[in-house]
Order: structure tokens, then C-alpha cells, then sequence
């Protein structure tokens, strides 16, 4: 196969693996998410705050970090968006490096404007038994830079 | 040709046809938009009011929906976004199950700040003399979540 | 290679071109942005101002647009969506019209609520050396419709 038809294959698959990916996250199913990270996963998610590790840990933090819309509910989405592919699988062997916008878009019950924040995420992605997953994440915030 | 490949063929194929579906309607060309859906095709954009049926079912109901904005013009623009493709074609029978976020874009003439509305768009595909098509579509809002 | 294969990769090219084209455009790197045009490329980014032409032409355009930033610090993301690609390479002879929705988002540092700008850009894409160039880009802003 040519490189272009590989790079298209792994191209598509990652936008798909993302959309899979943040419907999780976004329906609040967040073992589900975890489960989309390598075993020896990392998720850095806020800046200043230490990275959560492996699934259990990336669970955990999220049940953590999601206390605080308990007395304030809100419906988040995930955009990823103009994703770029660092090269395709056996390229060196350090994984994919992924890098994509994230529009966050933050809904009220009841309401009519969303709340939004923008970011990059830095992914490096790797295939497990076939399957795509997450080794690490960084997620950068635009309003902090 | 291998599942993947097919797989990828179709990712792309649809999120062109959401290109194009969504063009036309923002466009203002309802029965184009209509054409996009199969000829038995089901539109349910609003929660509580009766899903359109039929081409010019769901045309009448466009040009009846945006008699609202006859006053108060406002372009729209639909972004689907994180496509989730639930398998291939020729897997069961019931078409392609495809589930994506939209985030709908309003801006007023002159305004410099549009508005939104956040989405889950849930569709059903089919393939109609090689063309894919709209079977069904089922739109929920995040505010009413 | 079938036609639909074609399109496939073409599609997830134009998607991938996109995002490296604005990532570098975001990340103020102007003239990487500029070699992203074929040489004698035309970039017209505001209606009613002279469209820049030729590599050295968009960069300045860039540095002189970007001027009314110095004071007021953003940090701007360009979201391609919505990508509709007018035919395969070699039909025809004036190269690939592309036409997306592109949501400007911009964040200004600390702040919680970033602007938009809803906008469309109609491309034409040609191939030099095996990669793809912008030849023509003009942006429609959806505030002026």
C-alpha cells in the first residue's frame, strides 16, 4: 500500500477514534474513557495540576474533577478539529504525535448561550492488539498563553 | 479490500455528504437539502413538534420553520463534528448508524458576535443507486438535556 | 484505483493540508502560511481590501494585518469544517475548488469567553511536486451576507 493510502486510513481512523473517544467523556462514562488510554496511560488536563496515570487514575480524576459541576449542571462537548499527524505507524518508534484543536462547548439545561474554551491537545497515540489508544495526552489552554 | 479500508471509505464519504447536505441547507435550498434525504425520509429537528416525512413533507417544513427568521434574517451554518460511524455497510440490514455533534453558527447581518446552539445529530444511512441518502434523523438539543 | 478511493484520499489530504496550513497561520508563523500558496497564490481575506499575491505579497499582508494585535494580544484559531471538494484531480484543468465553514475563534489571555467569526473560504488546490498548494483563496464573512 502507498504511503498516501496509509496516511489516509490512519487519518481517518483517528478522527473516528477521537469522535468515539470525547462521546464518552462527553456522556460521562468516564471508565469508558479510560479505556482509551494504554495501560501506562498519562492525561494532563489542566495546567499546573499533576497529570493523572493509568486508567484507574485517569478515572479517578475525573470523577474528581467533575464534583464541581454536581450543584451546577452542564453538558460539555469536545470539538476536535484540524487535526495534524506527525508521520504514520513505524515511523520511528515513539507512537503518533497528534495534534488537534479542541473547541469545549459548555451548555446549561435551559439555556441558550453555551460557554466555550479553546484548546490544543497534544496526543501520542499508539496501536494496541490492533486498536488505536492514547499514551499520552497534554491538553494546553488558549486563555492562559 | 480489507474492512479498514472500507471503513475509511465511508468515513470520508459521509463526512462529505454532511458537507454538502449542510451546505444546501444553509444555502436556504430546502429541497435540495430534502433530496439528500431517501424518498420515505424521516426529519425530526425539534423536540415536541411532529418529525417531517417524505421529501416535500420535510421541504414544507423547512420553508415553515424559517418563516421566523423572515424578519429577523440570520445566516445559519451547521458544523457536524465527531462523527461516529457505528460499522460498515452489508452489516445487518438496518443502514449505517451515524451519530455526530453539531454546533449551529447564527450570525445577524452587521453583528459581530453569532450565537449557538449545541446538538447531537442521530441519523440512519442508506445507499440508494450508489448515492448515499438520509434515511432518518433525530436531532437533540443540549439545553433540553 | 477506484473514483470513490480517489476521493477518499484526496479528502482526508485537503482535511490534513487544512490543518497544518492553519496551525501555522495560528501559530504566527507567516511565511510557512504564505508557502502553503503556489507561487503566484492570491490569499483575499477581507472584502473590500486588495487581495495579496505571490509568497512574499501574503506574508506582508499577514505582518500588516496583524499590526492591530501588537497592543491587544489574541490568540486566534482557524476551524476548517464542512469540506466540500468539486471533483478529482485531472477533471478538467483549473484545479480542486474546495469550499468549508471556517469558525474563528479568538482568545485573549485570561480571558473565559473567547469571540468568533463565522466565515466560508472557496479555495482552488492545485498539486506542484506530488504536494497540494493553495493557488486561490477568498473568505466570505458571514456578518457581511
Amino acid at each position: 500500500m502507498s504511503e498516501t493510502a496509509q496516511m489516509t486510513m490512519l487519518y481517518a481512523e483517528v478522527q473516528h477514534f477521537y469522535a468515539r473517544q470525547m462521546h464518552r467523556l462527553d456522556g460521562g462514562d468516564f471508565p469508558a474513557y479510560a479505556a482509551t488510554f494504554t495501560l501506562d496511560g498519562e492525561f494532563s488536563h489542566t495546567p499546573g495540576r499533576e497529570p493523572a496515570r493509568t486508567r484507574a487514575g485517569i478515572t479517578a480524576e475525573l470523577y474528581d474533577f467533575n464534583q464541581k459541576y454536581a450543584a451546577d449542571p452542564v453538558q460539555r462537548r469536545h470539538l476536535f478539529t484540524m487535526i495534524d499527524i506527525d508521520g504514520i505507524e513505524g515511523q520511528g518508534d515513539g507512537g503518533i504525535r497528534s495534534t488537534c484543536y479542541a473547541l469545549v462547548v459548555k451548555t446549561r439545561p435551559g439555556s441558550d448561550s453555551p460557554e466555550f474554551t479553546s484548546c490544543v491537545v497534544h496526543d501520542v497515540l499508539v496501536r494496541v492488539d490492533g486498536e488505536l489508544l492514547t499514551k499520552s495526552r497534554r491538553v494546553d489552554y488558549d486563555k492562559l498563553m
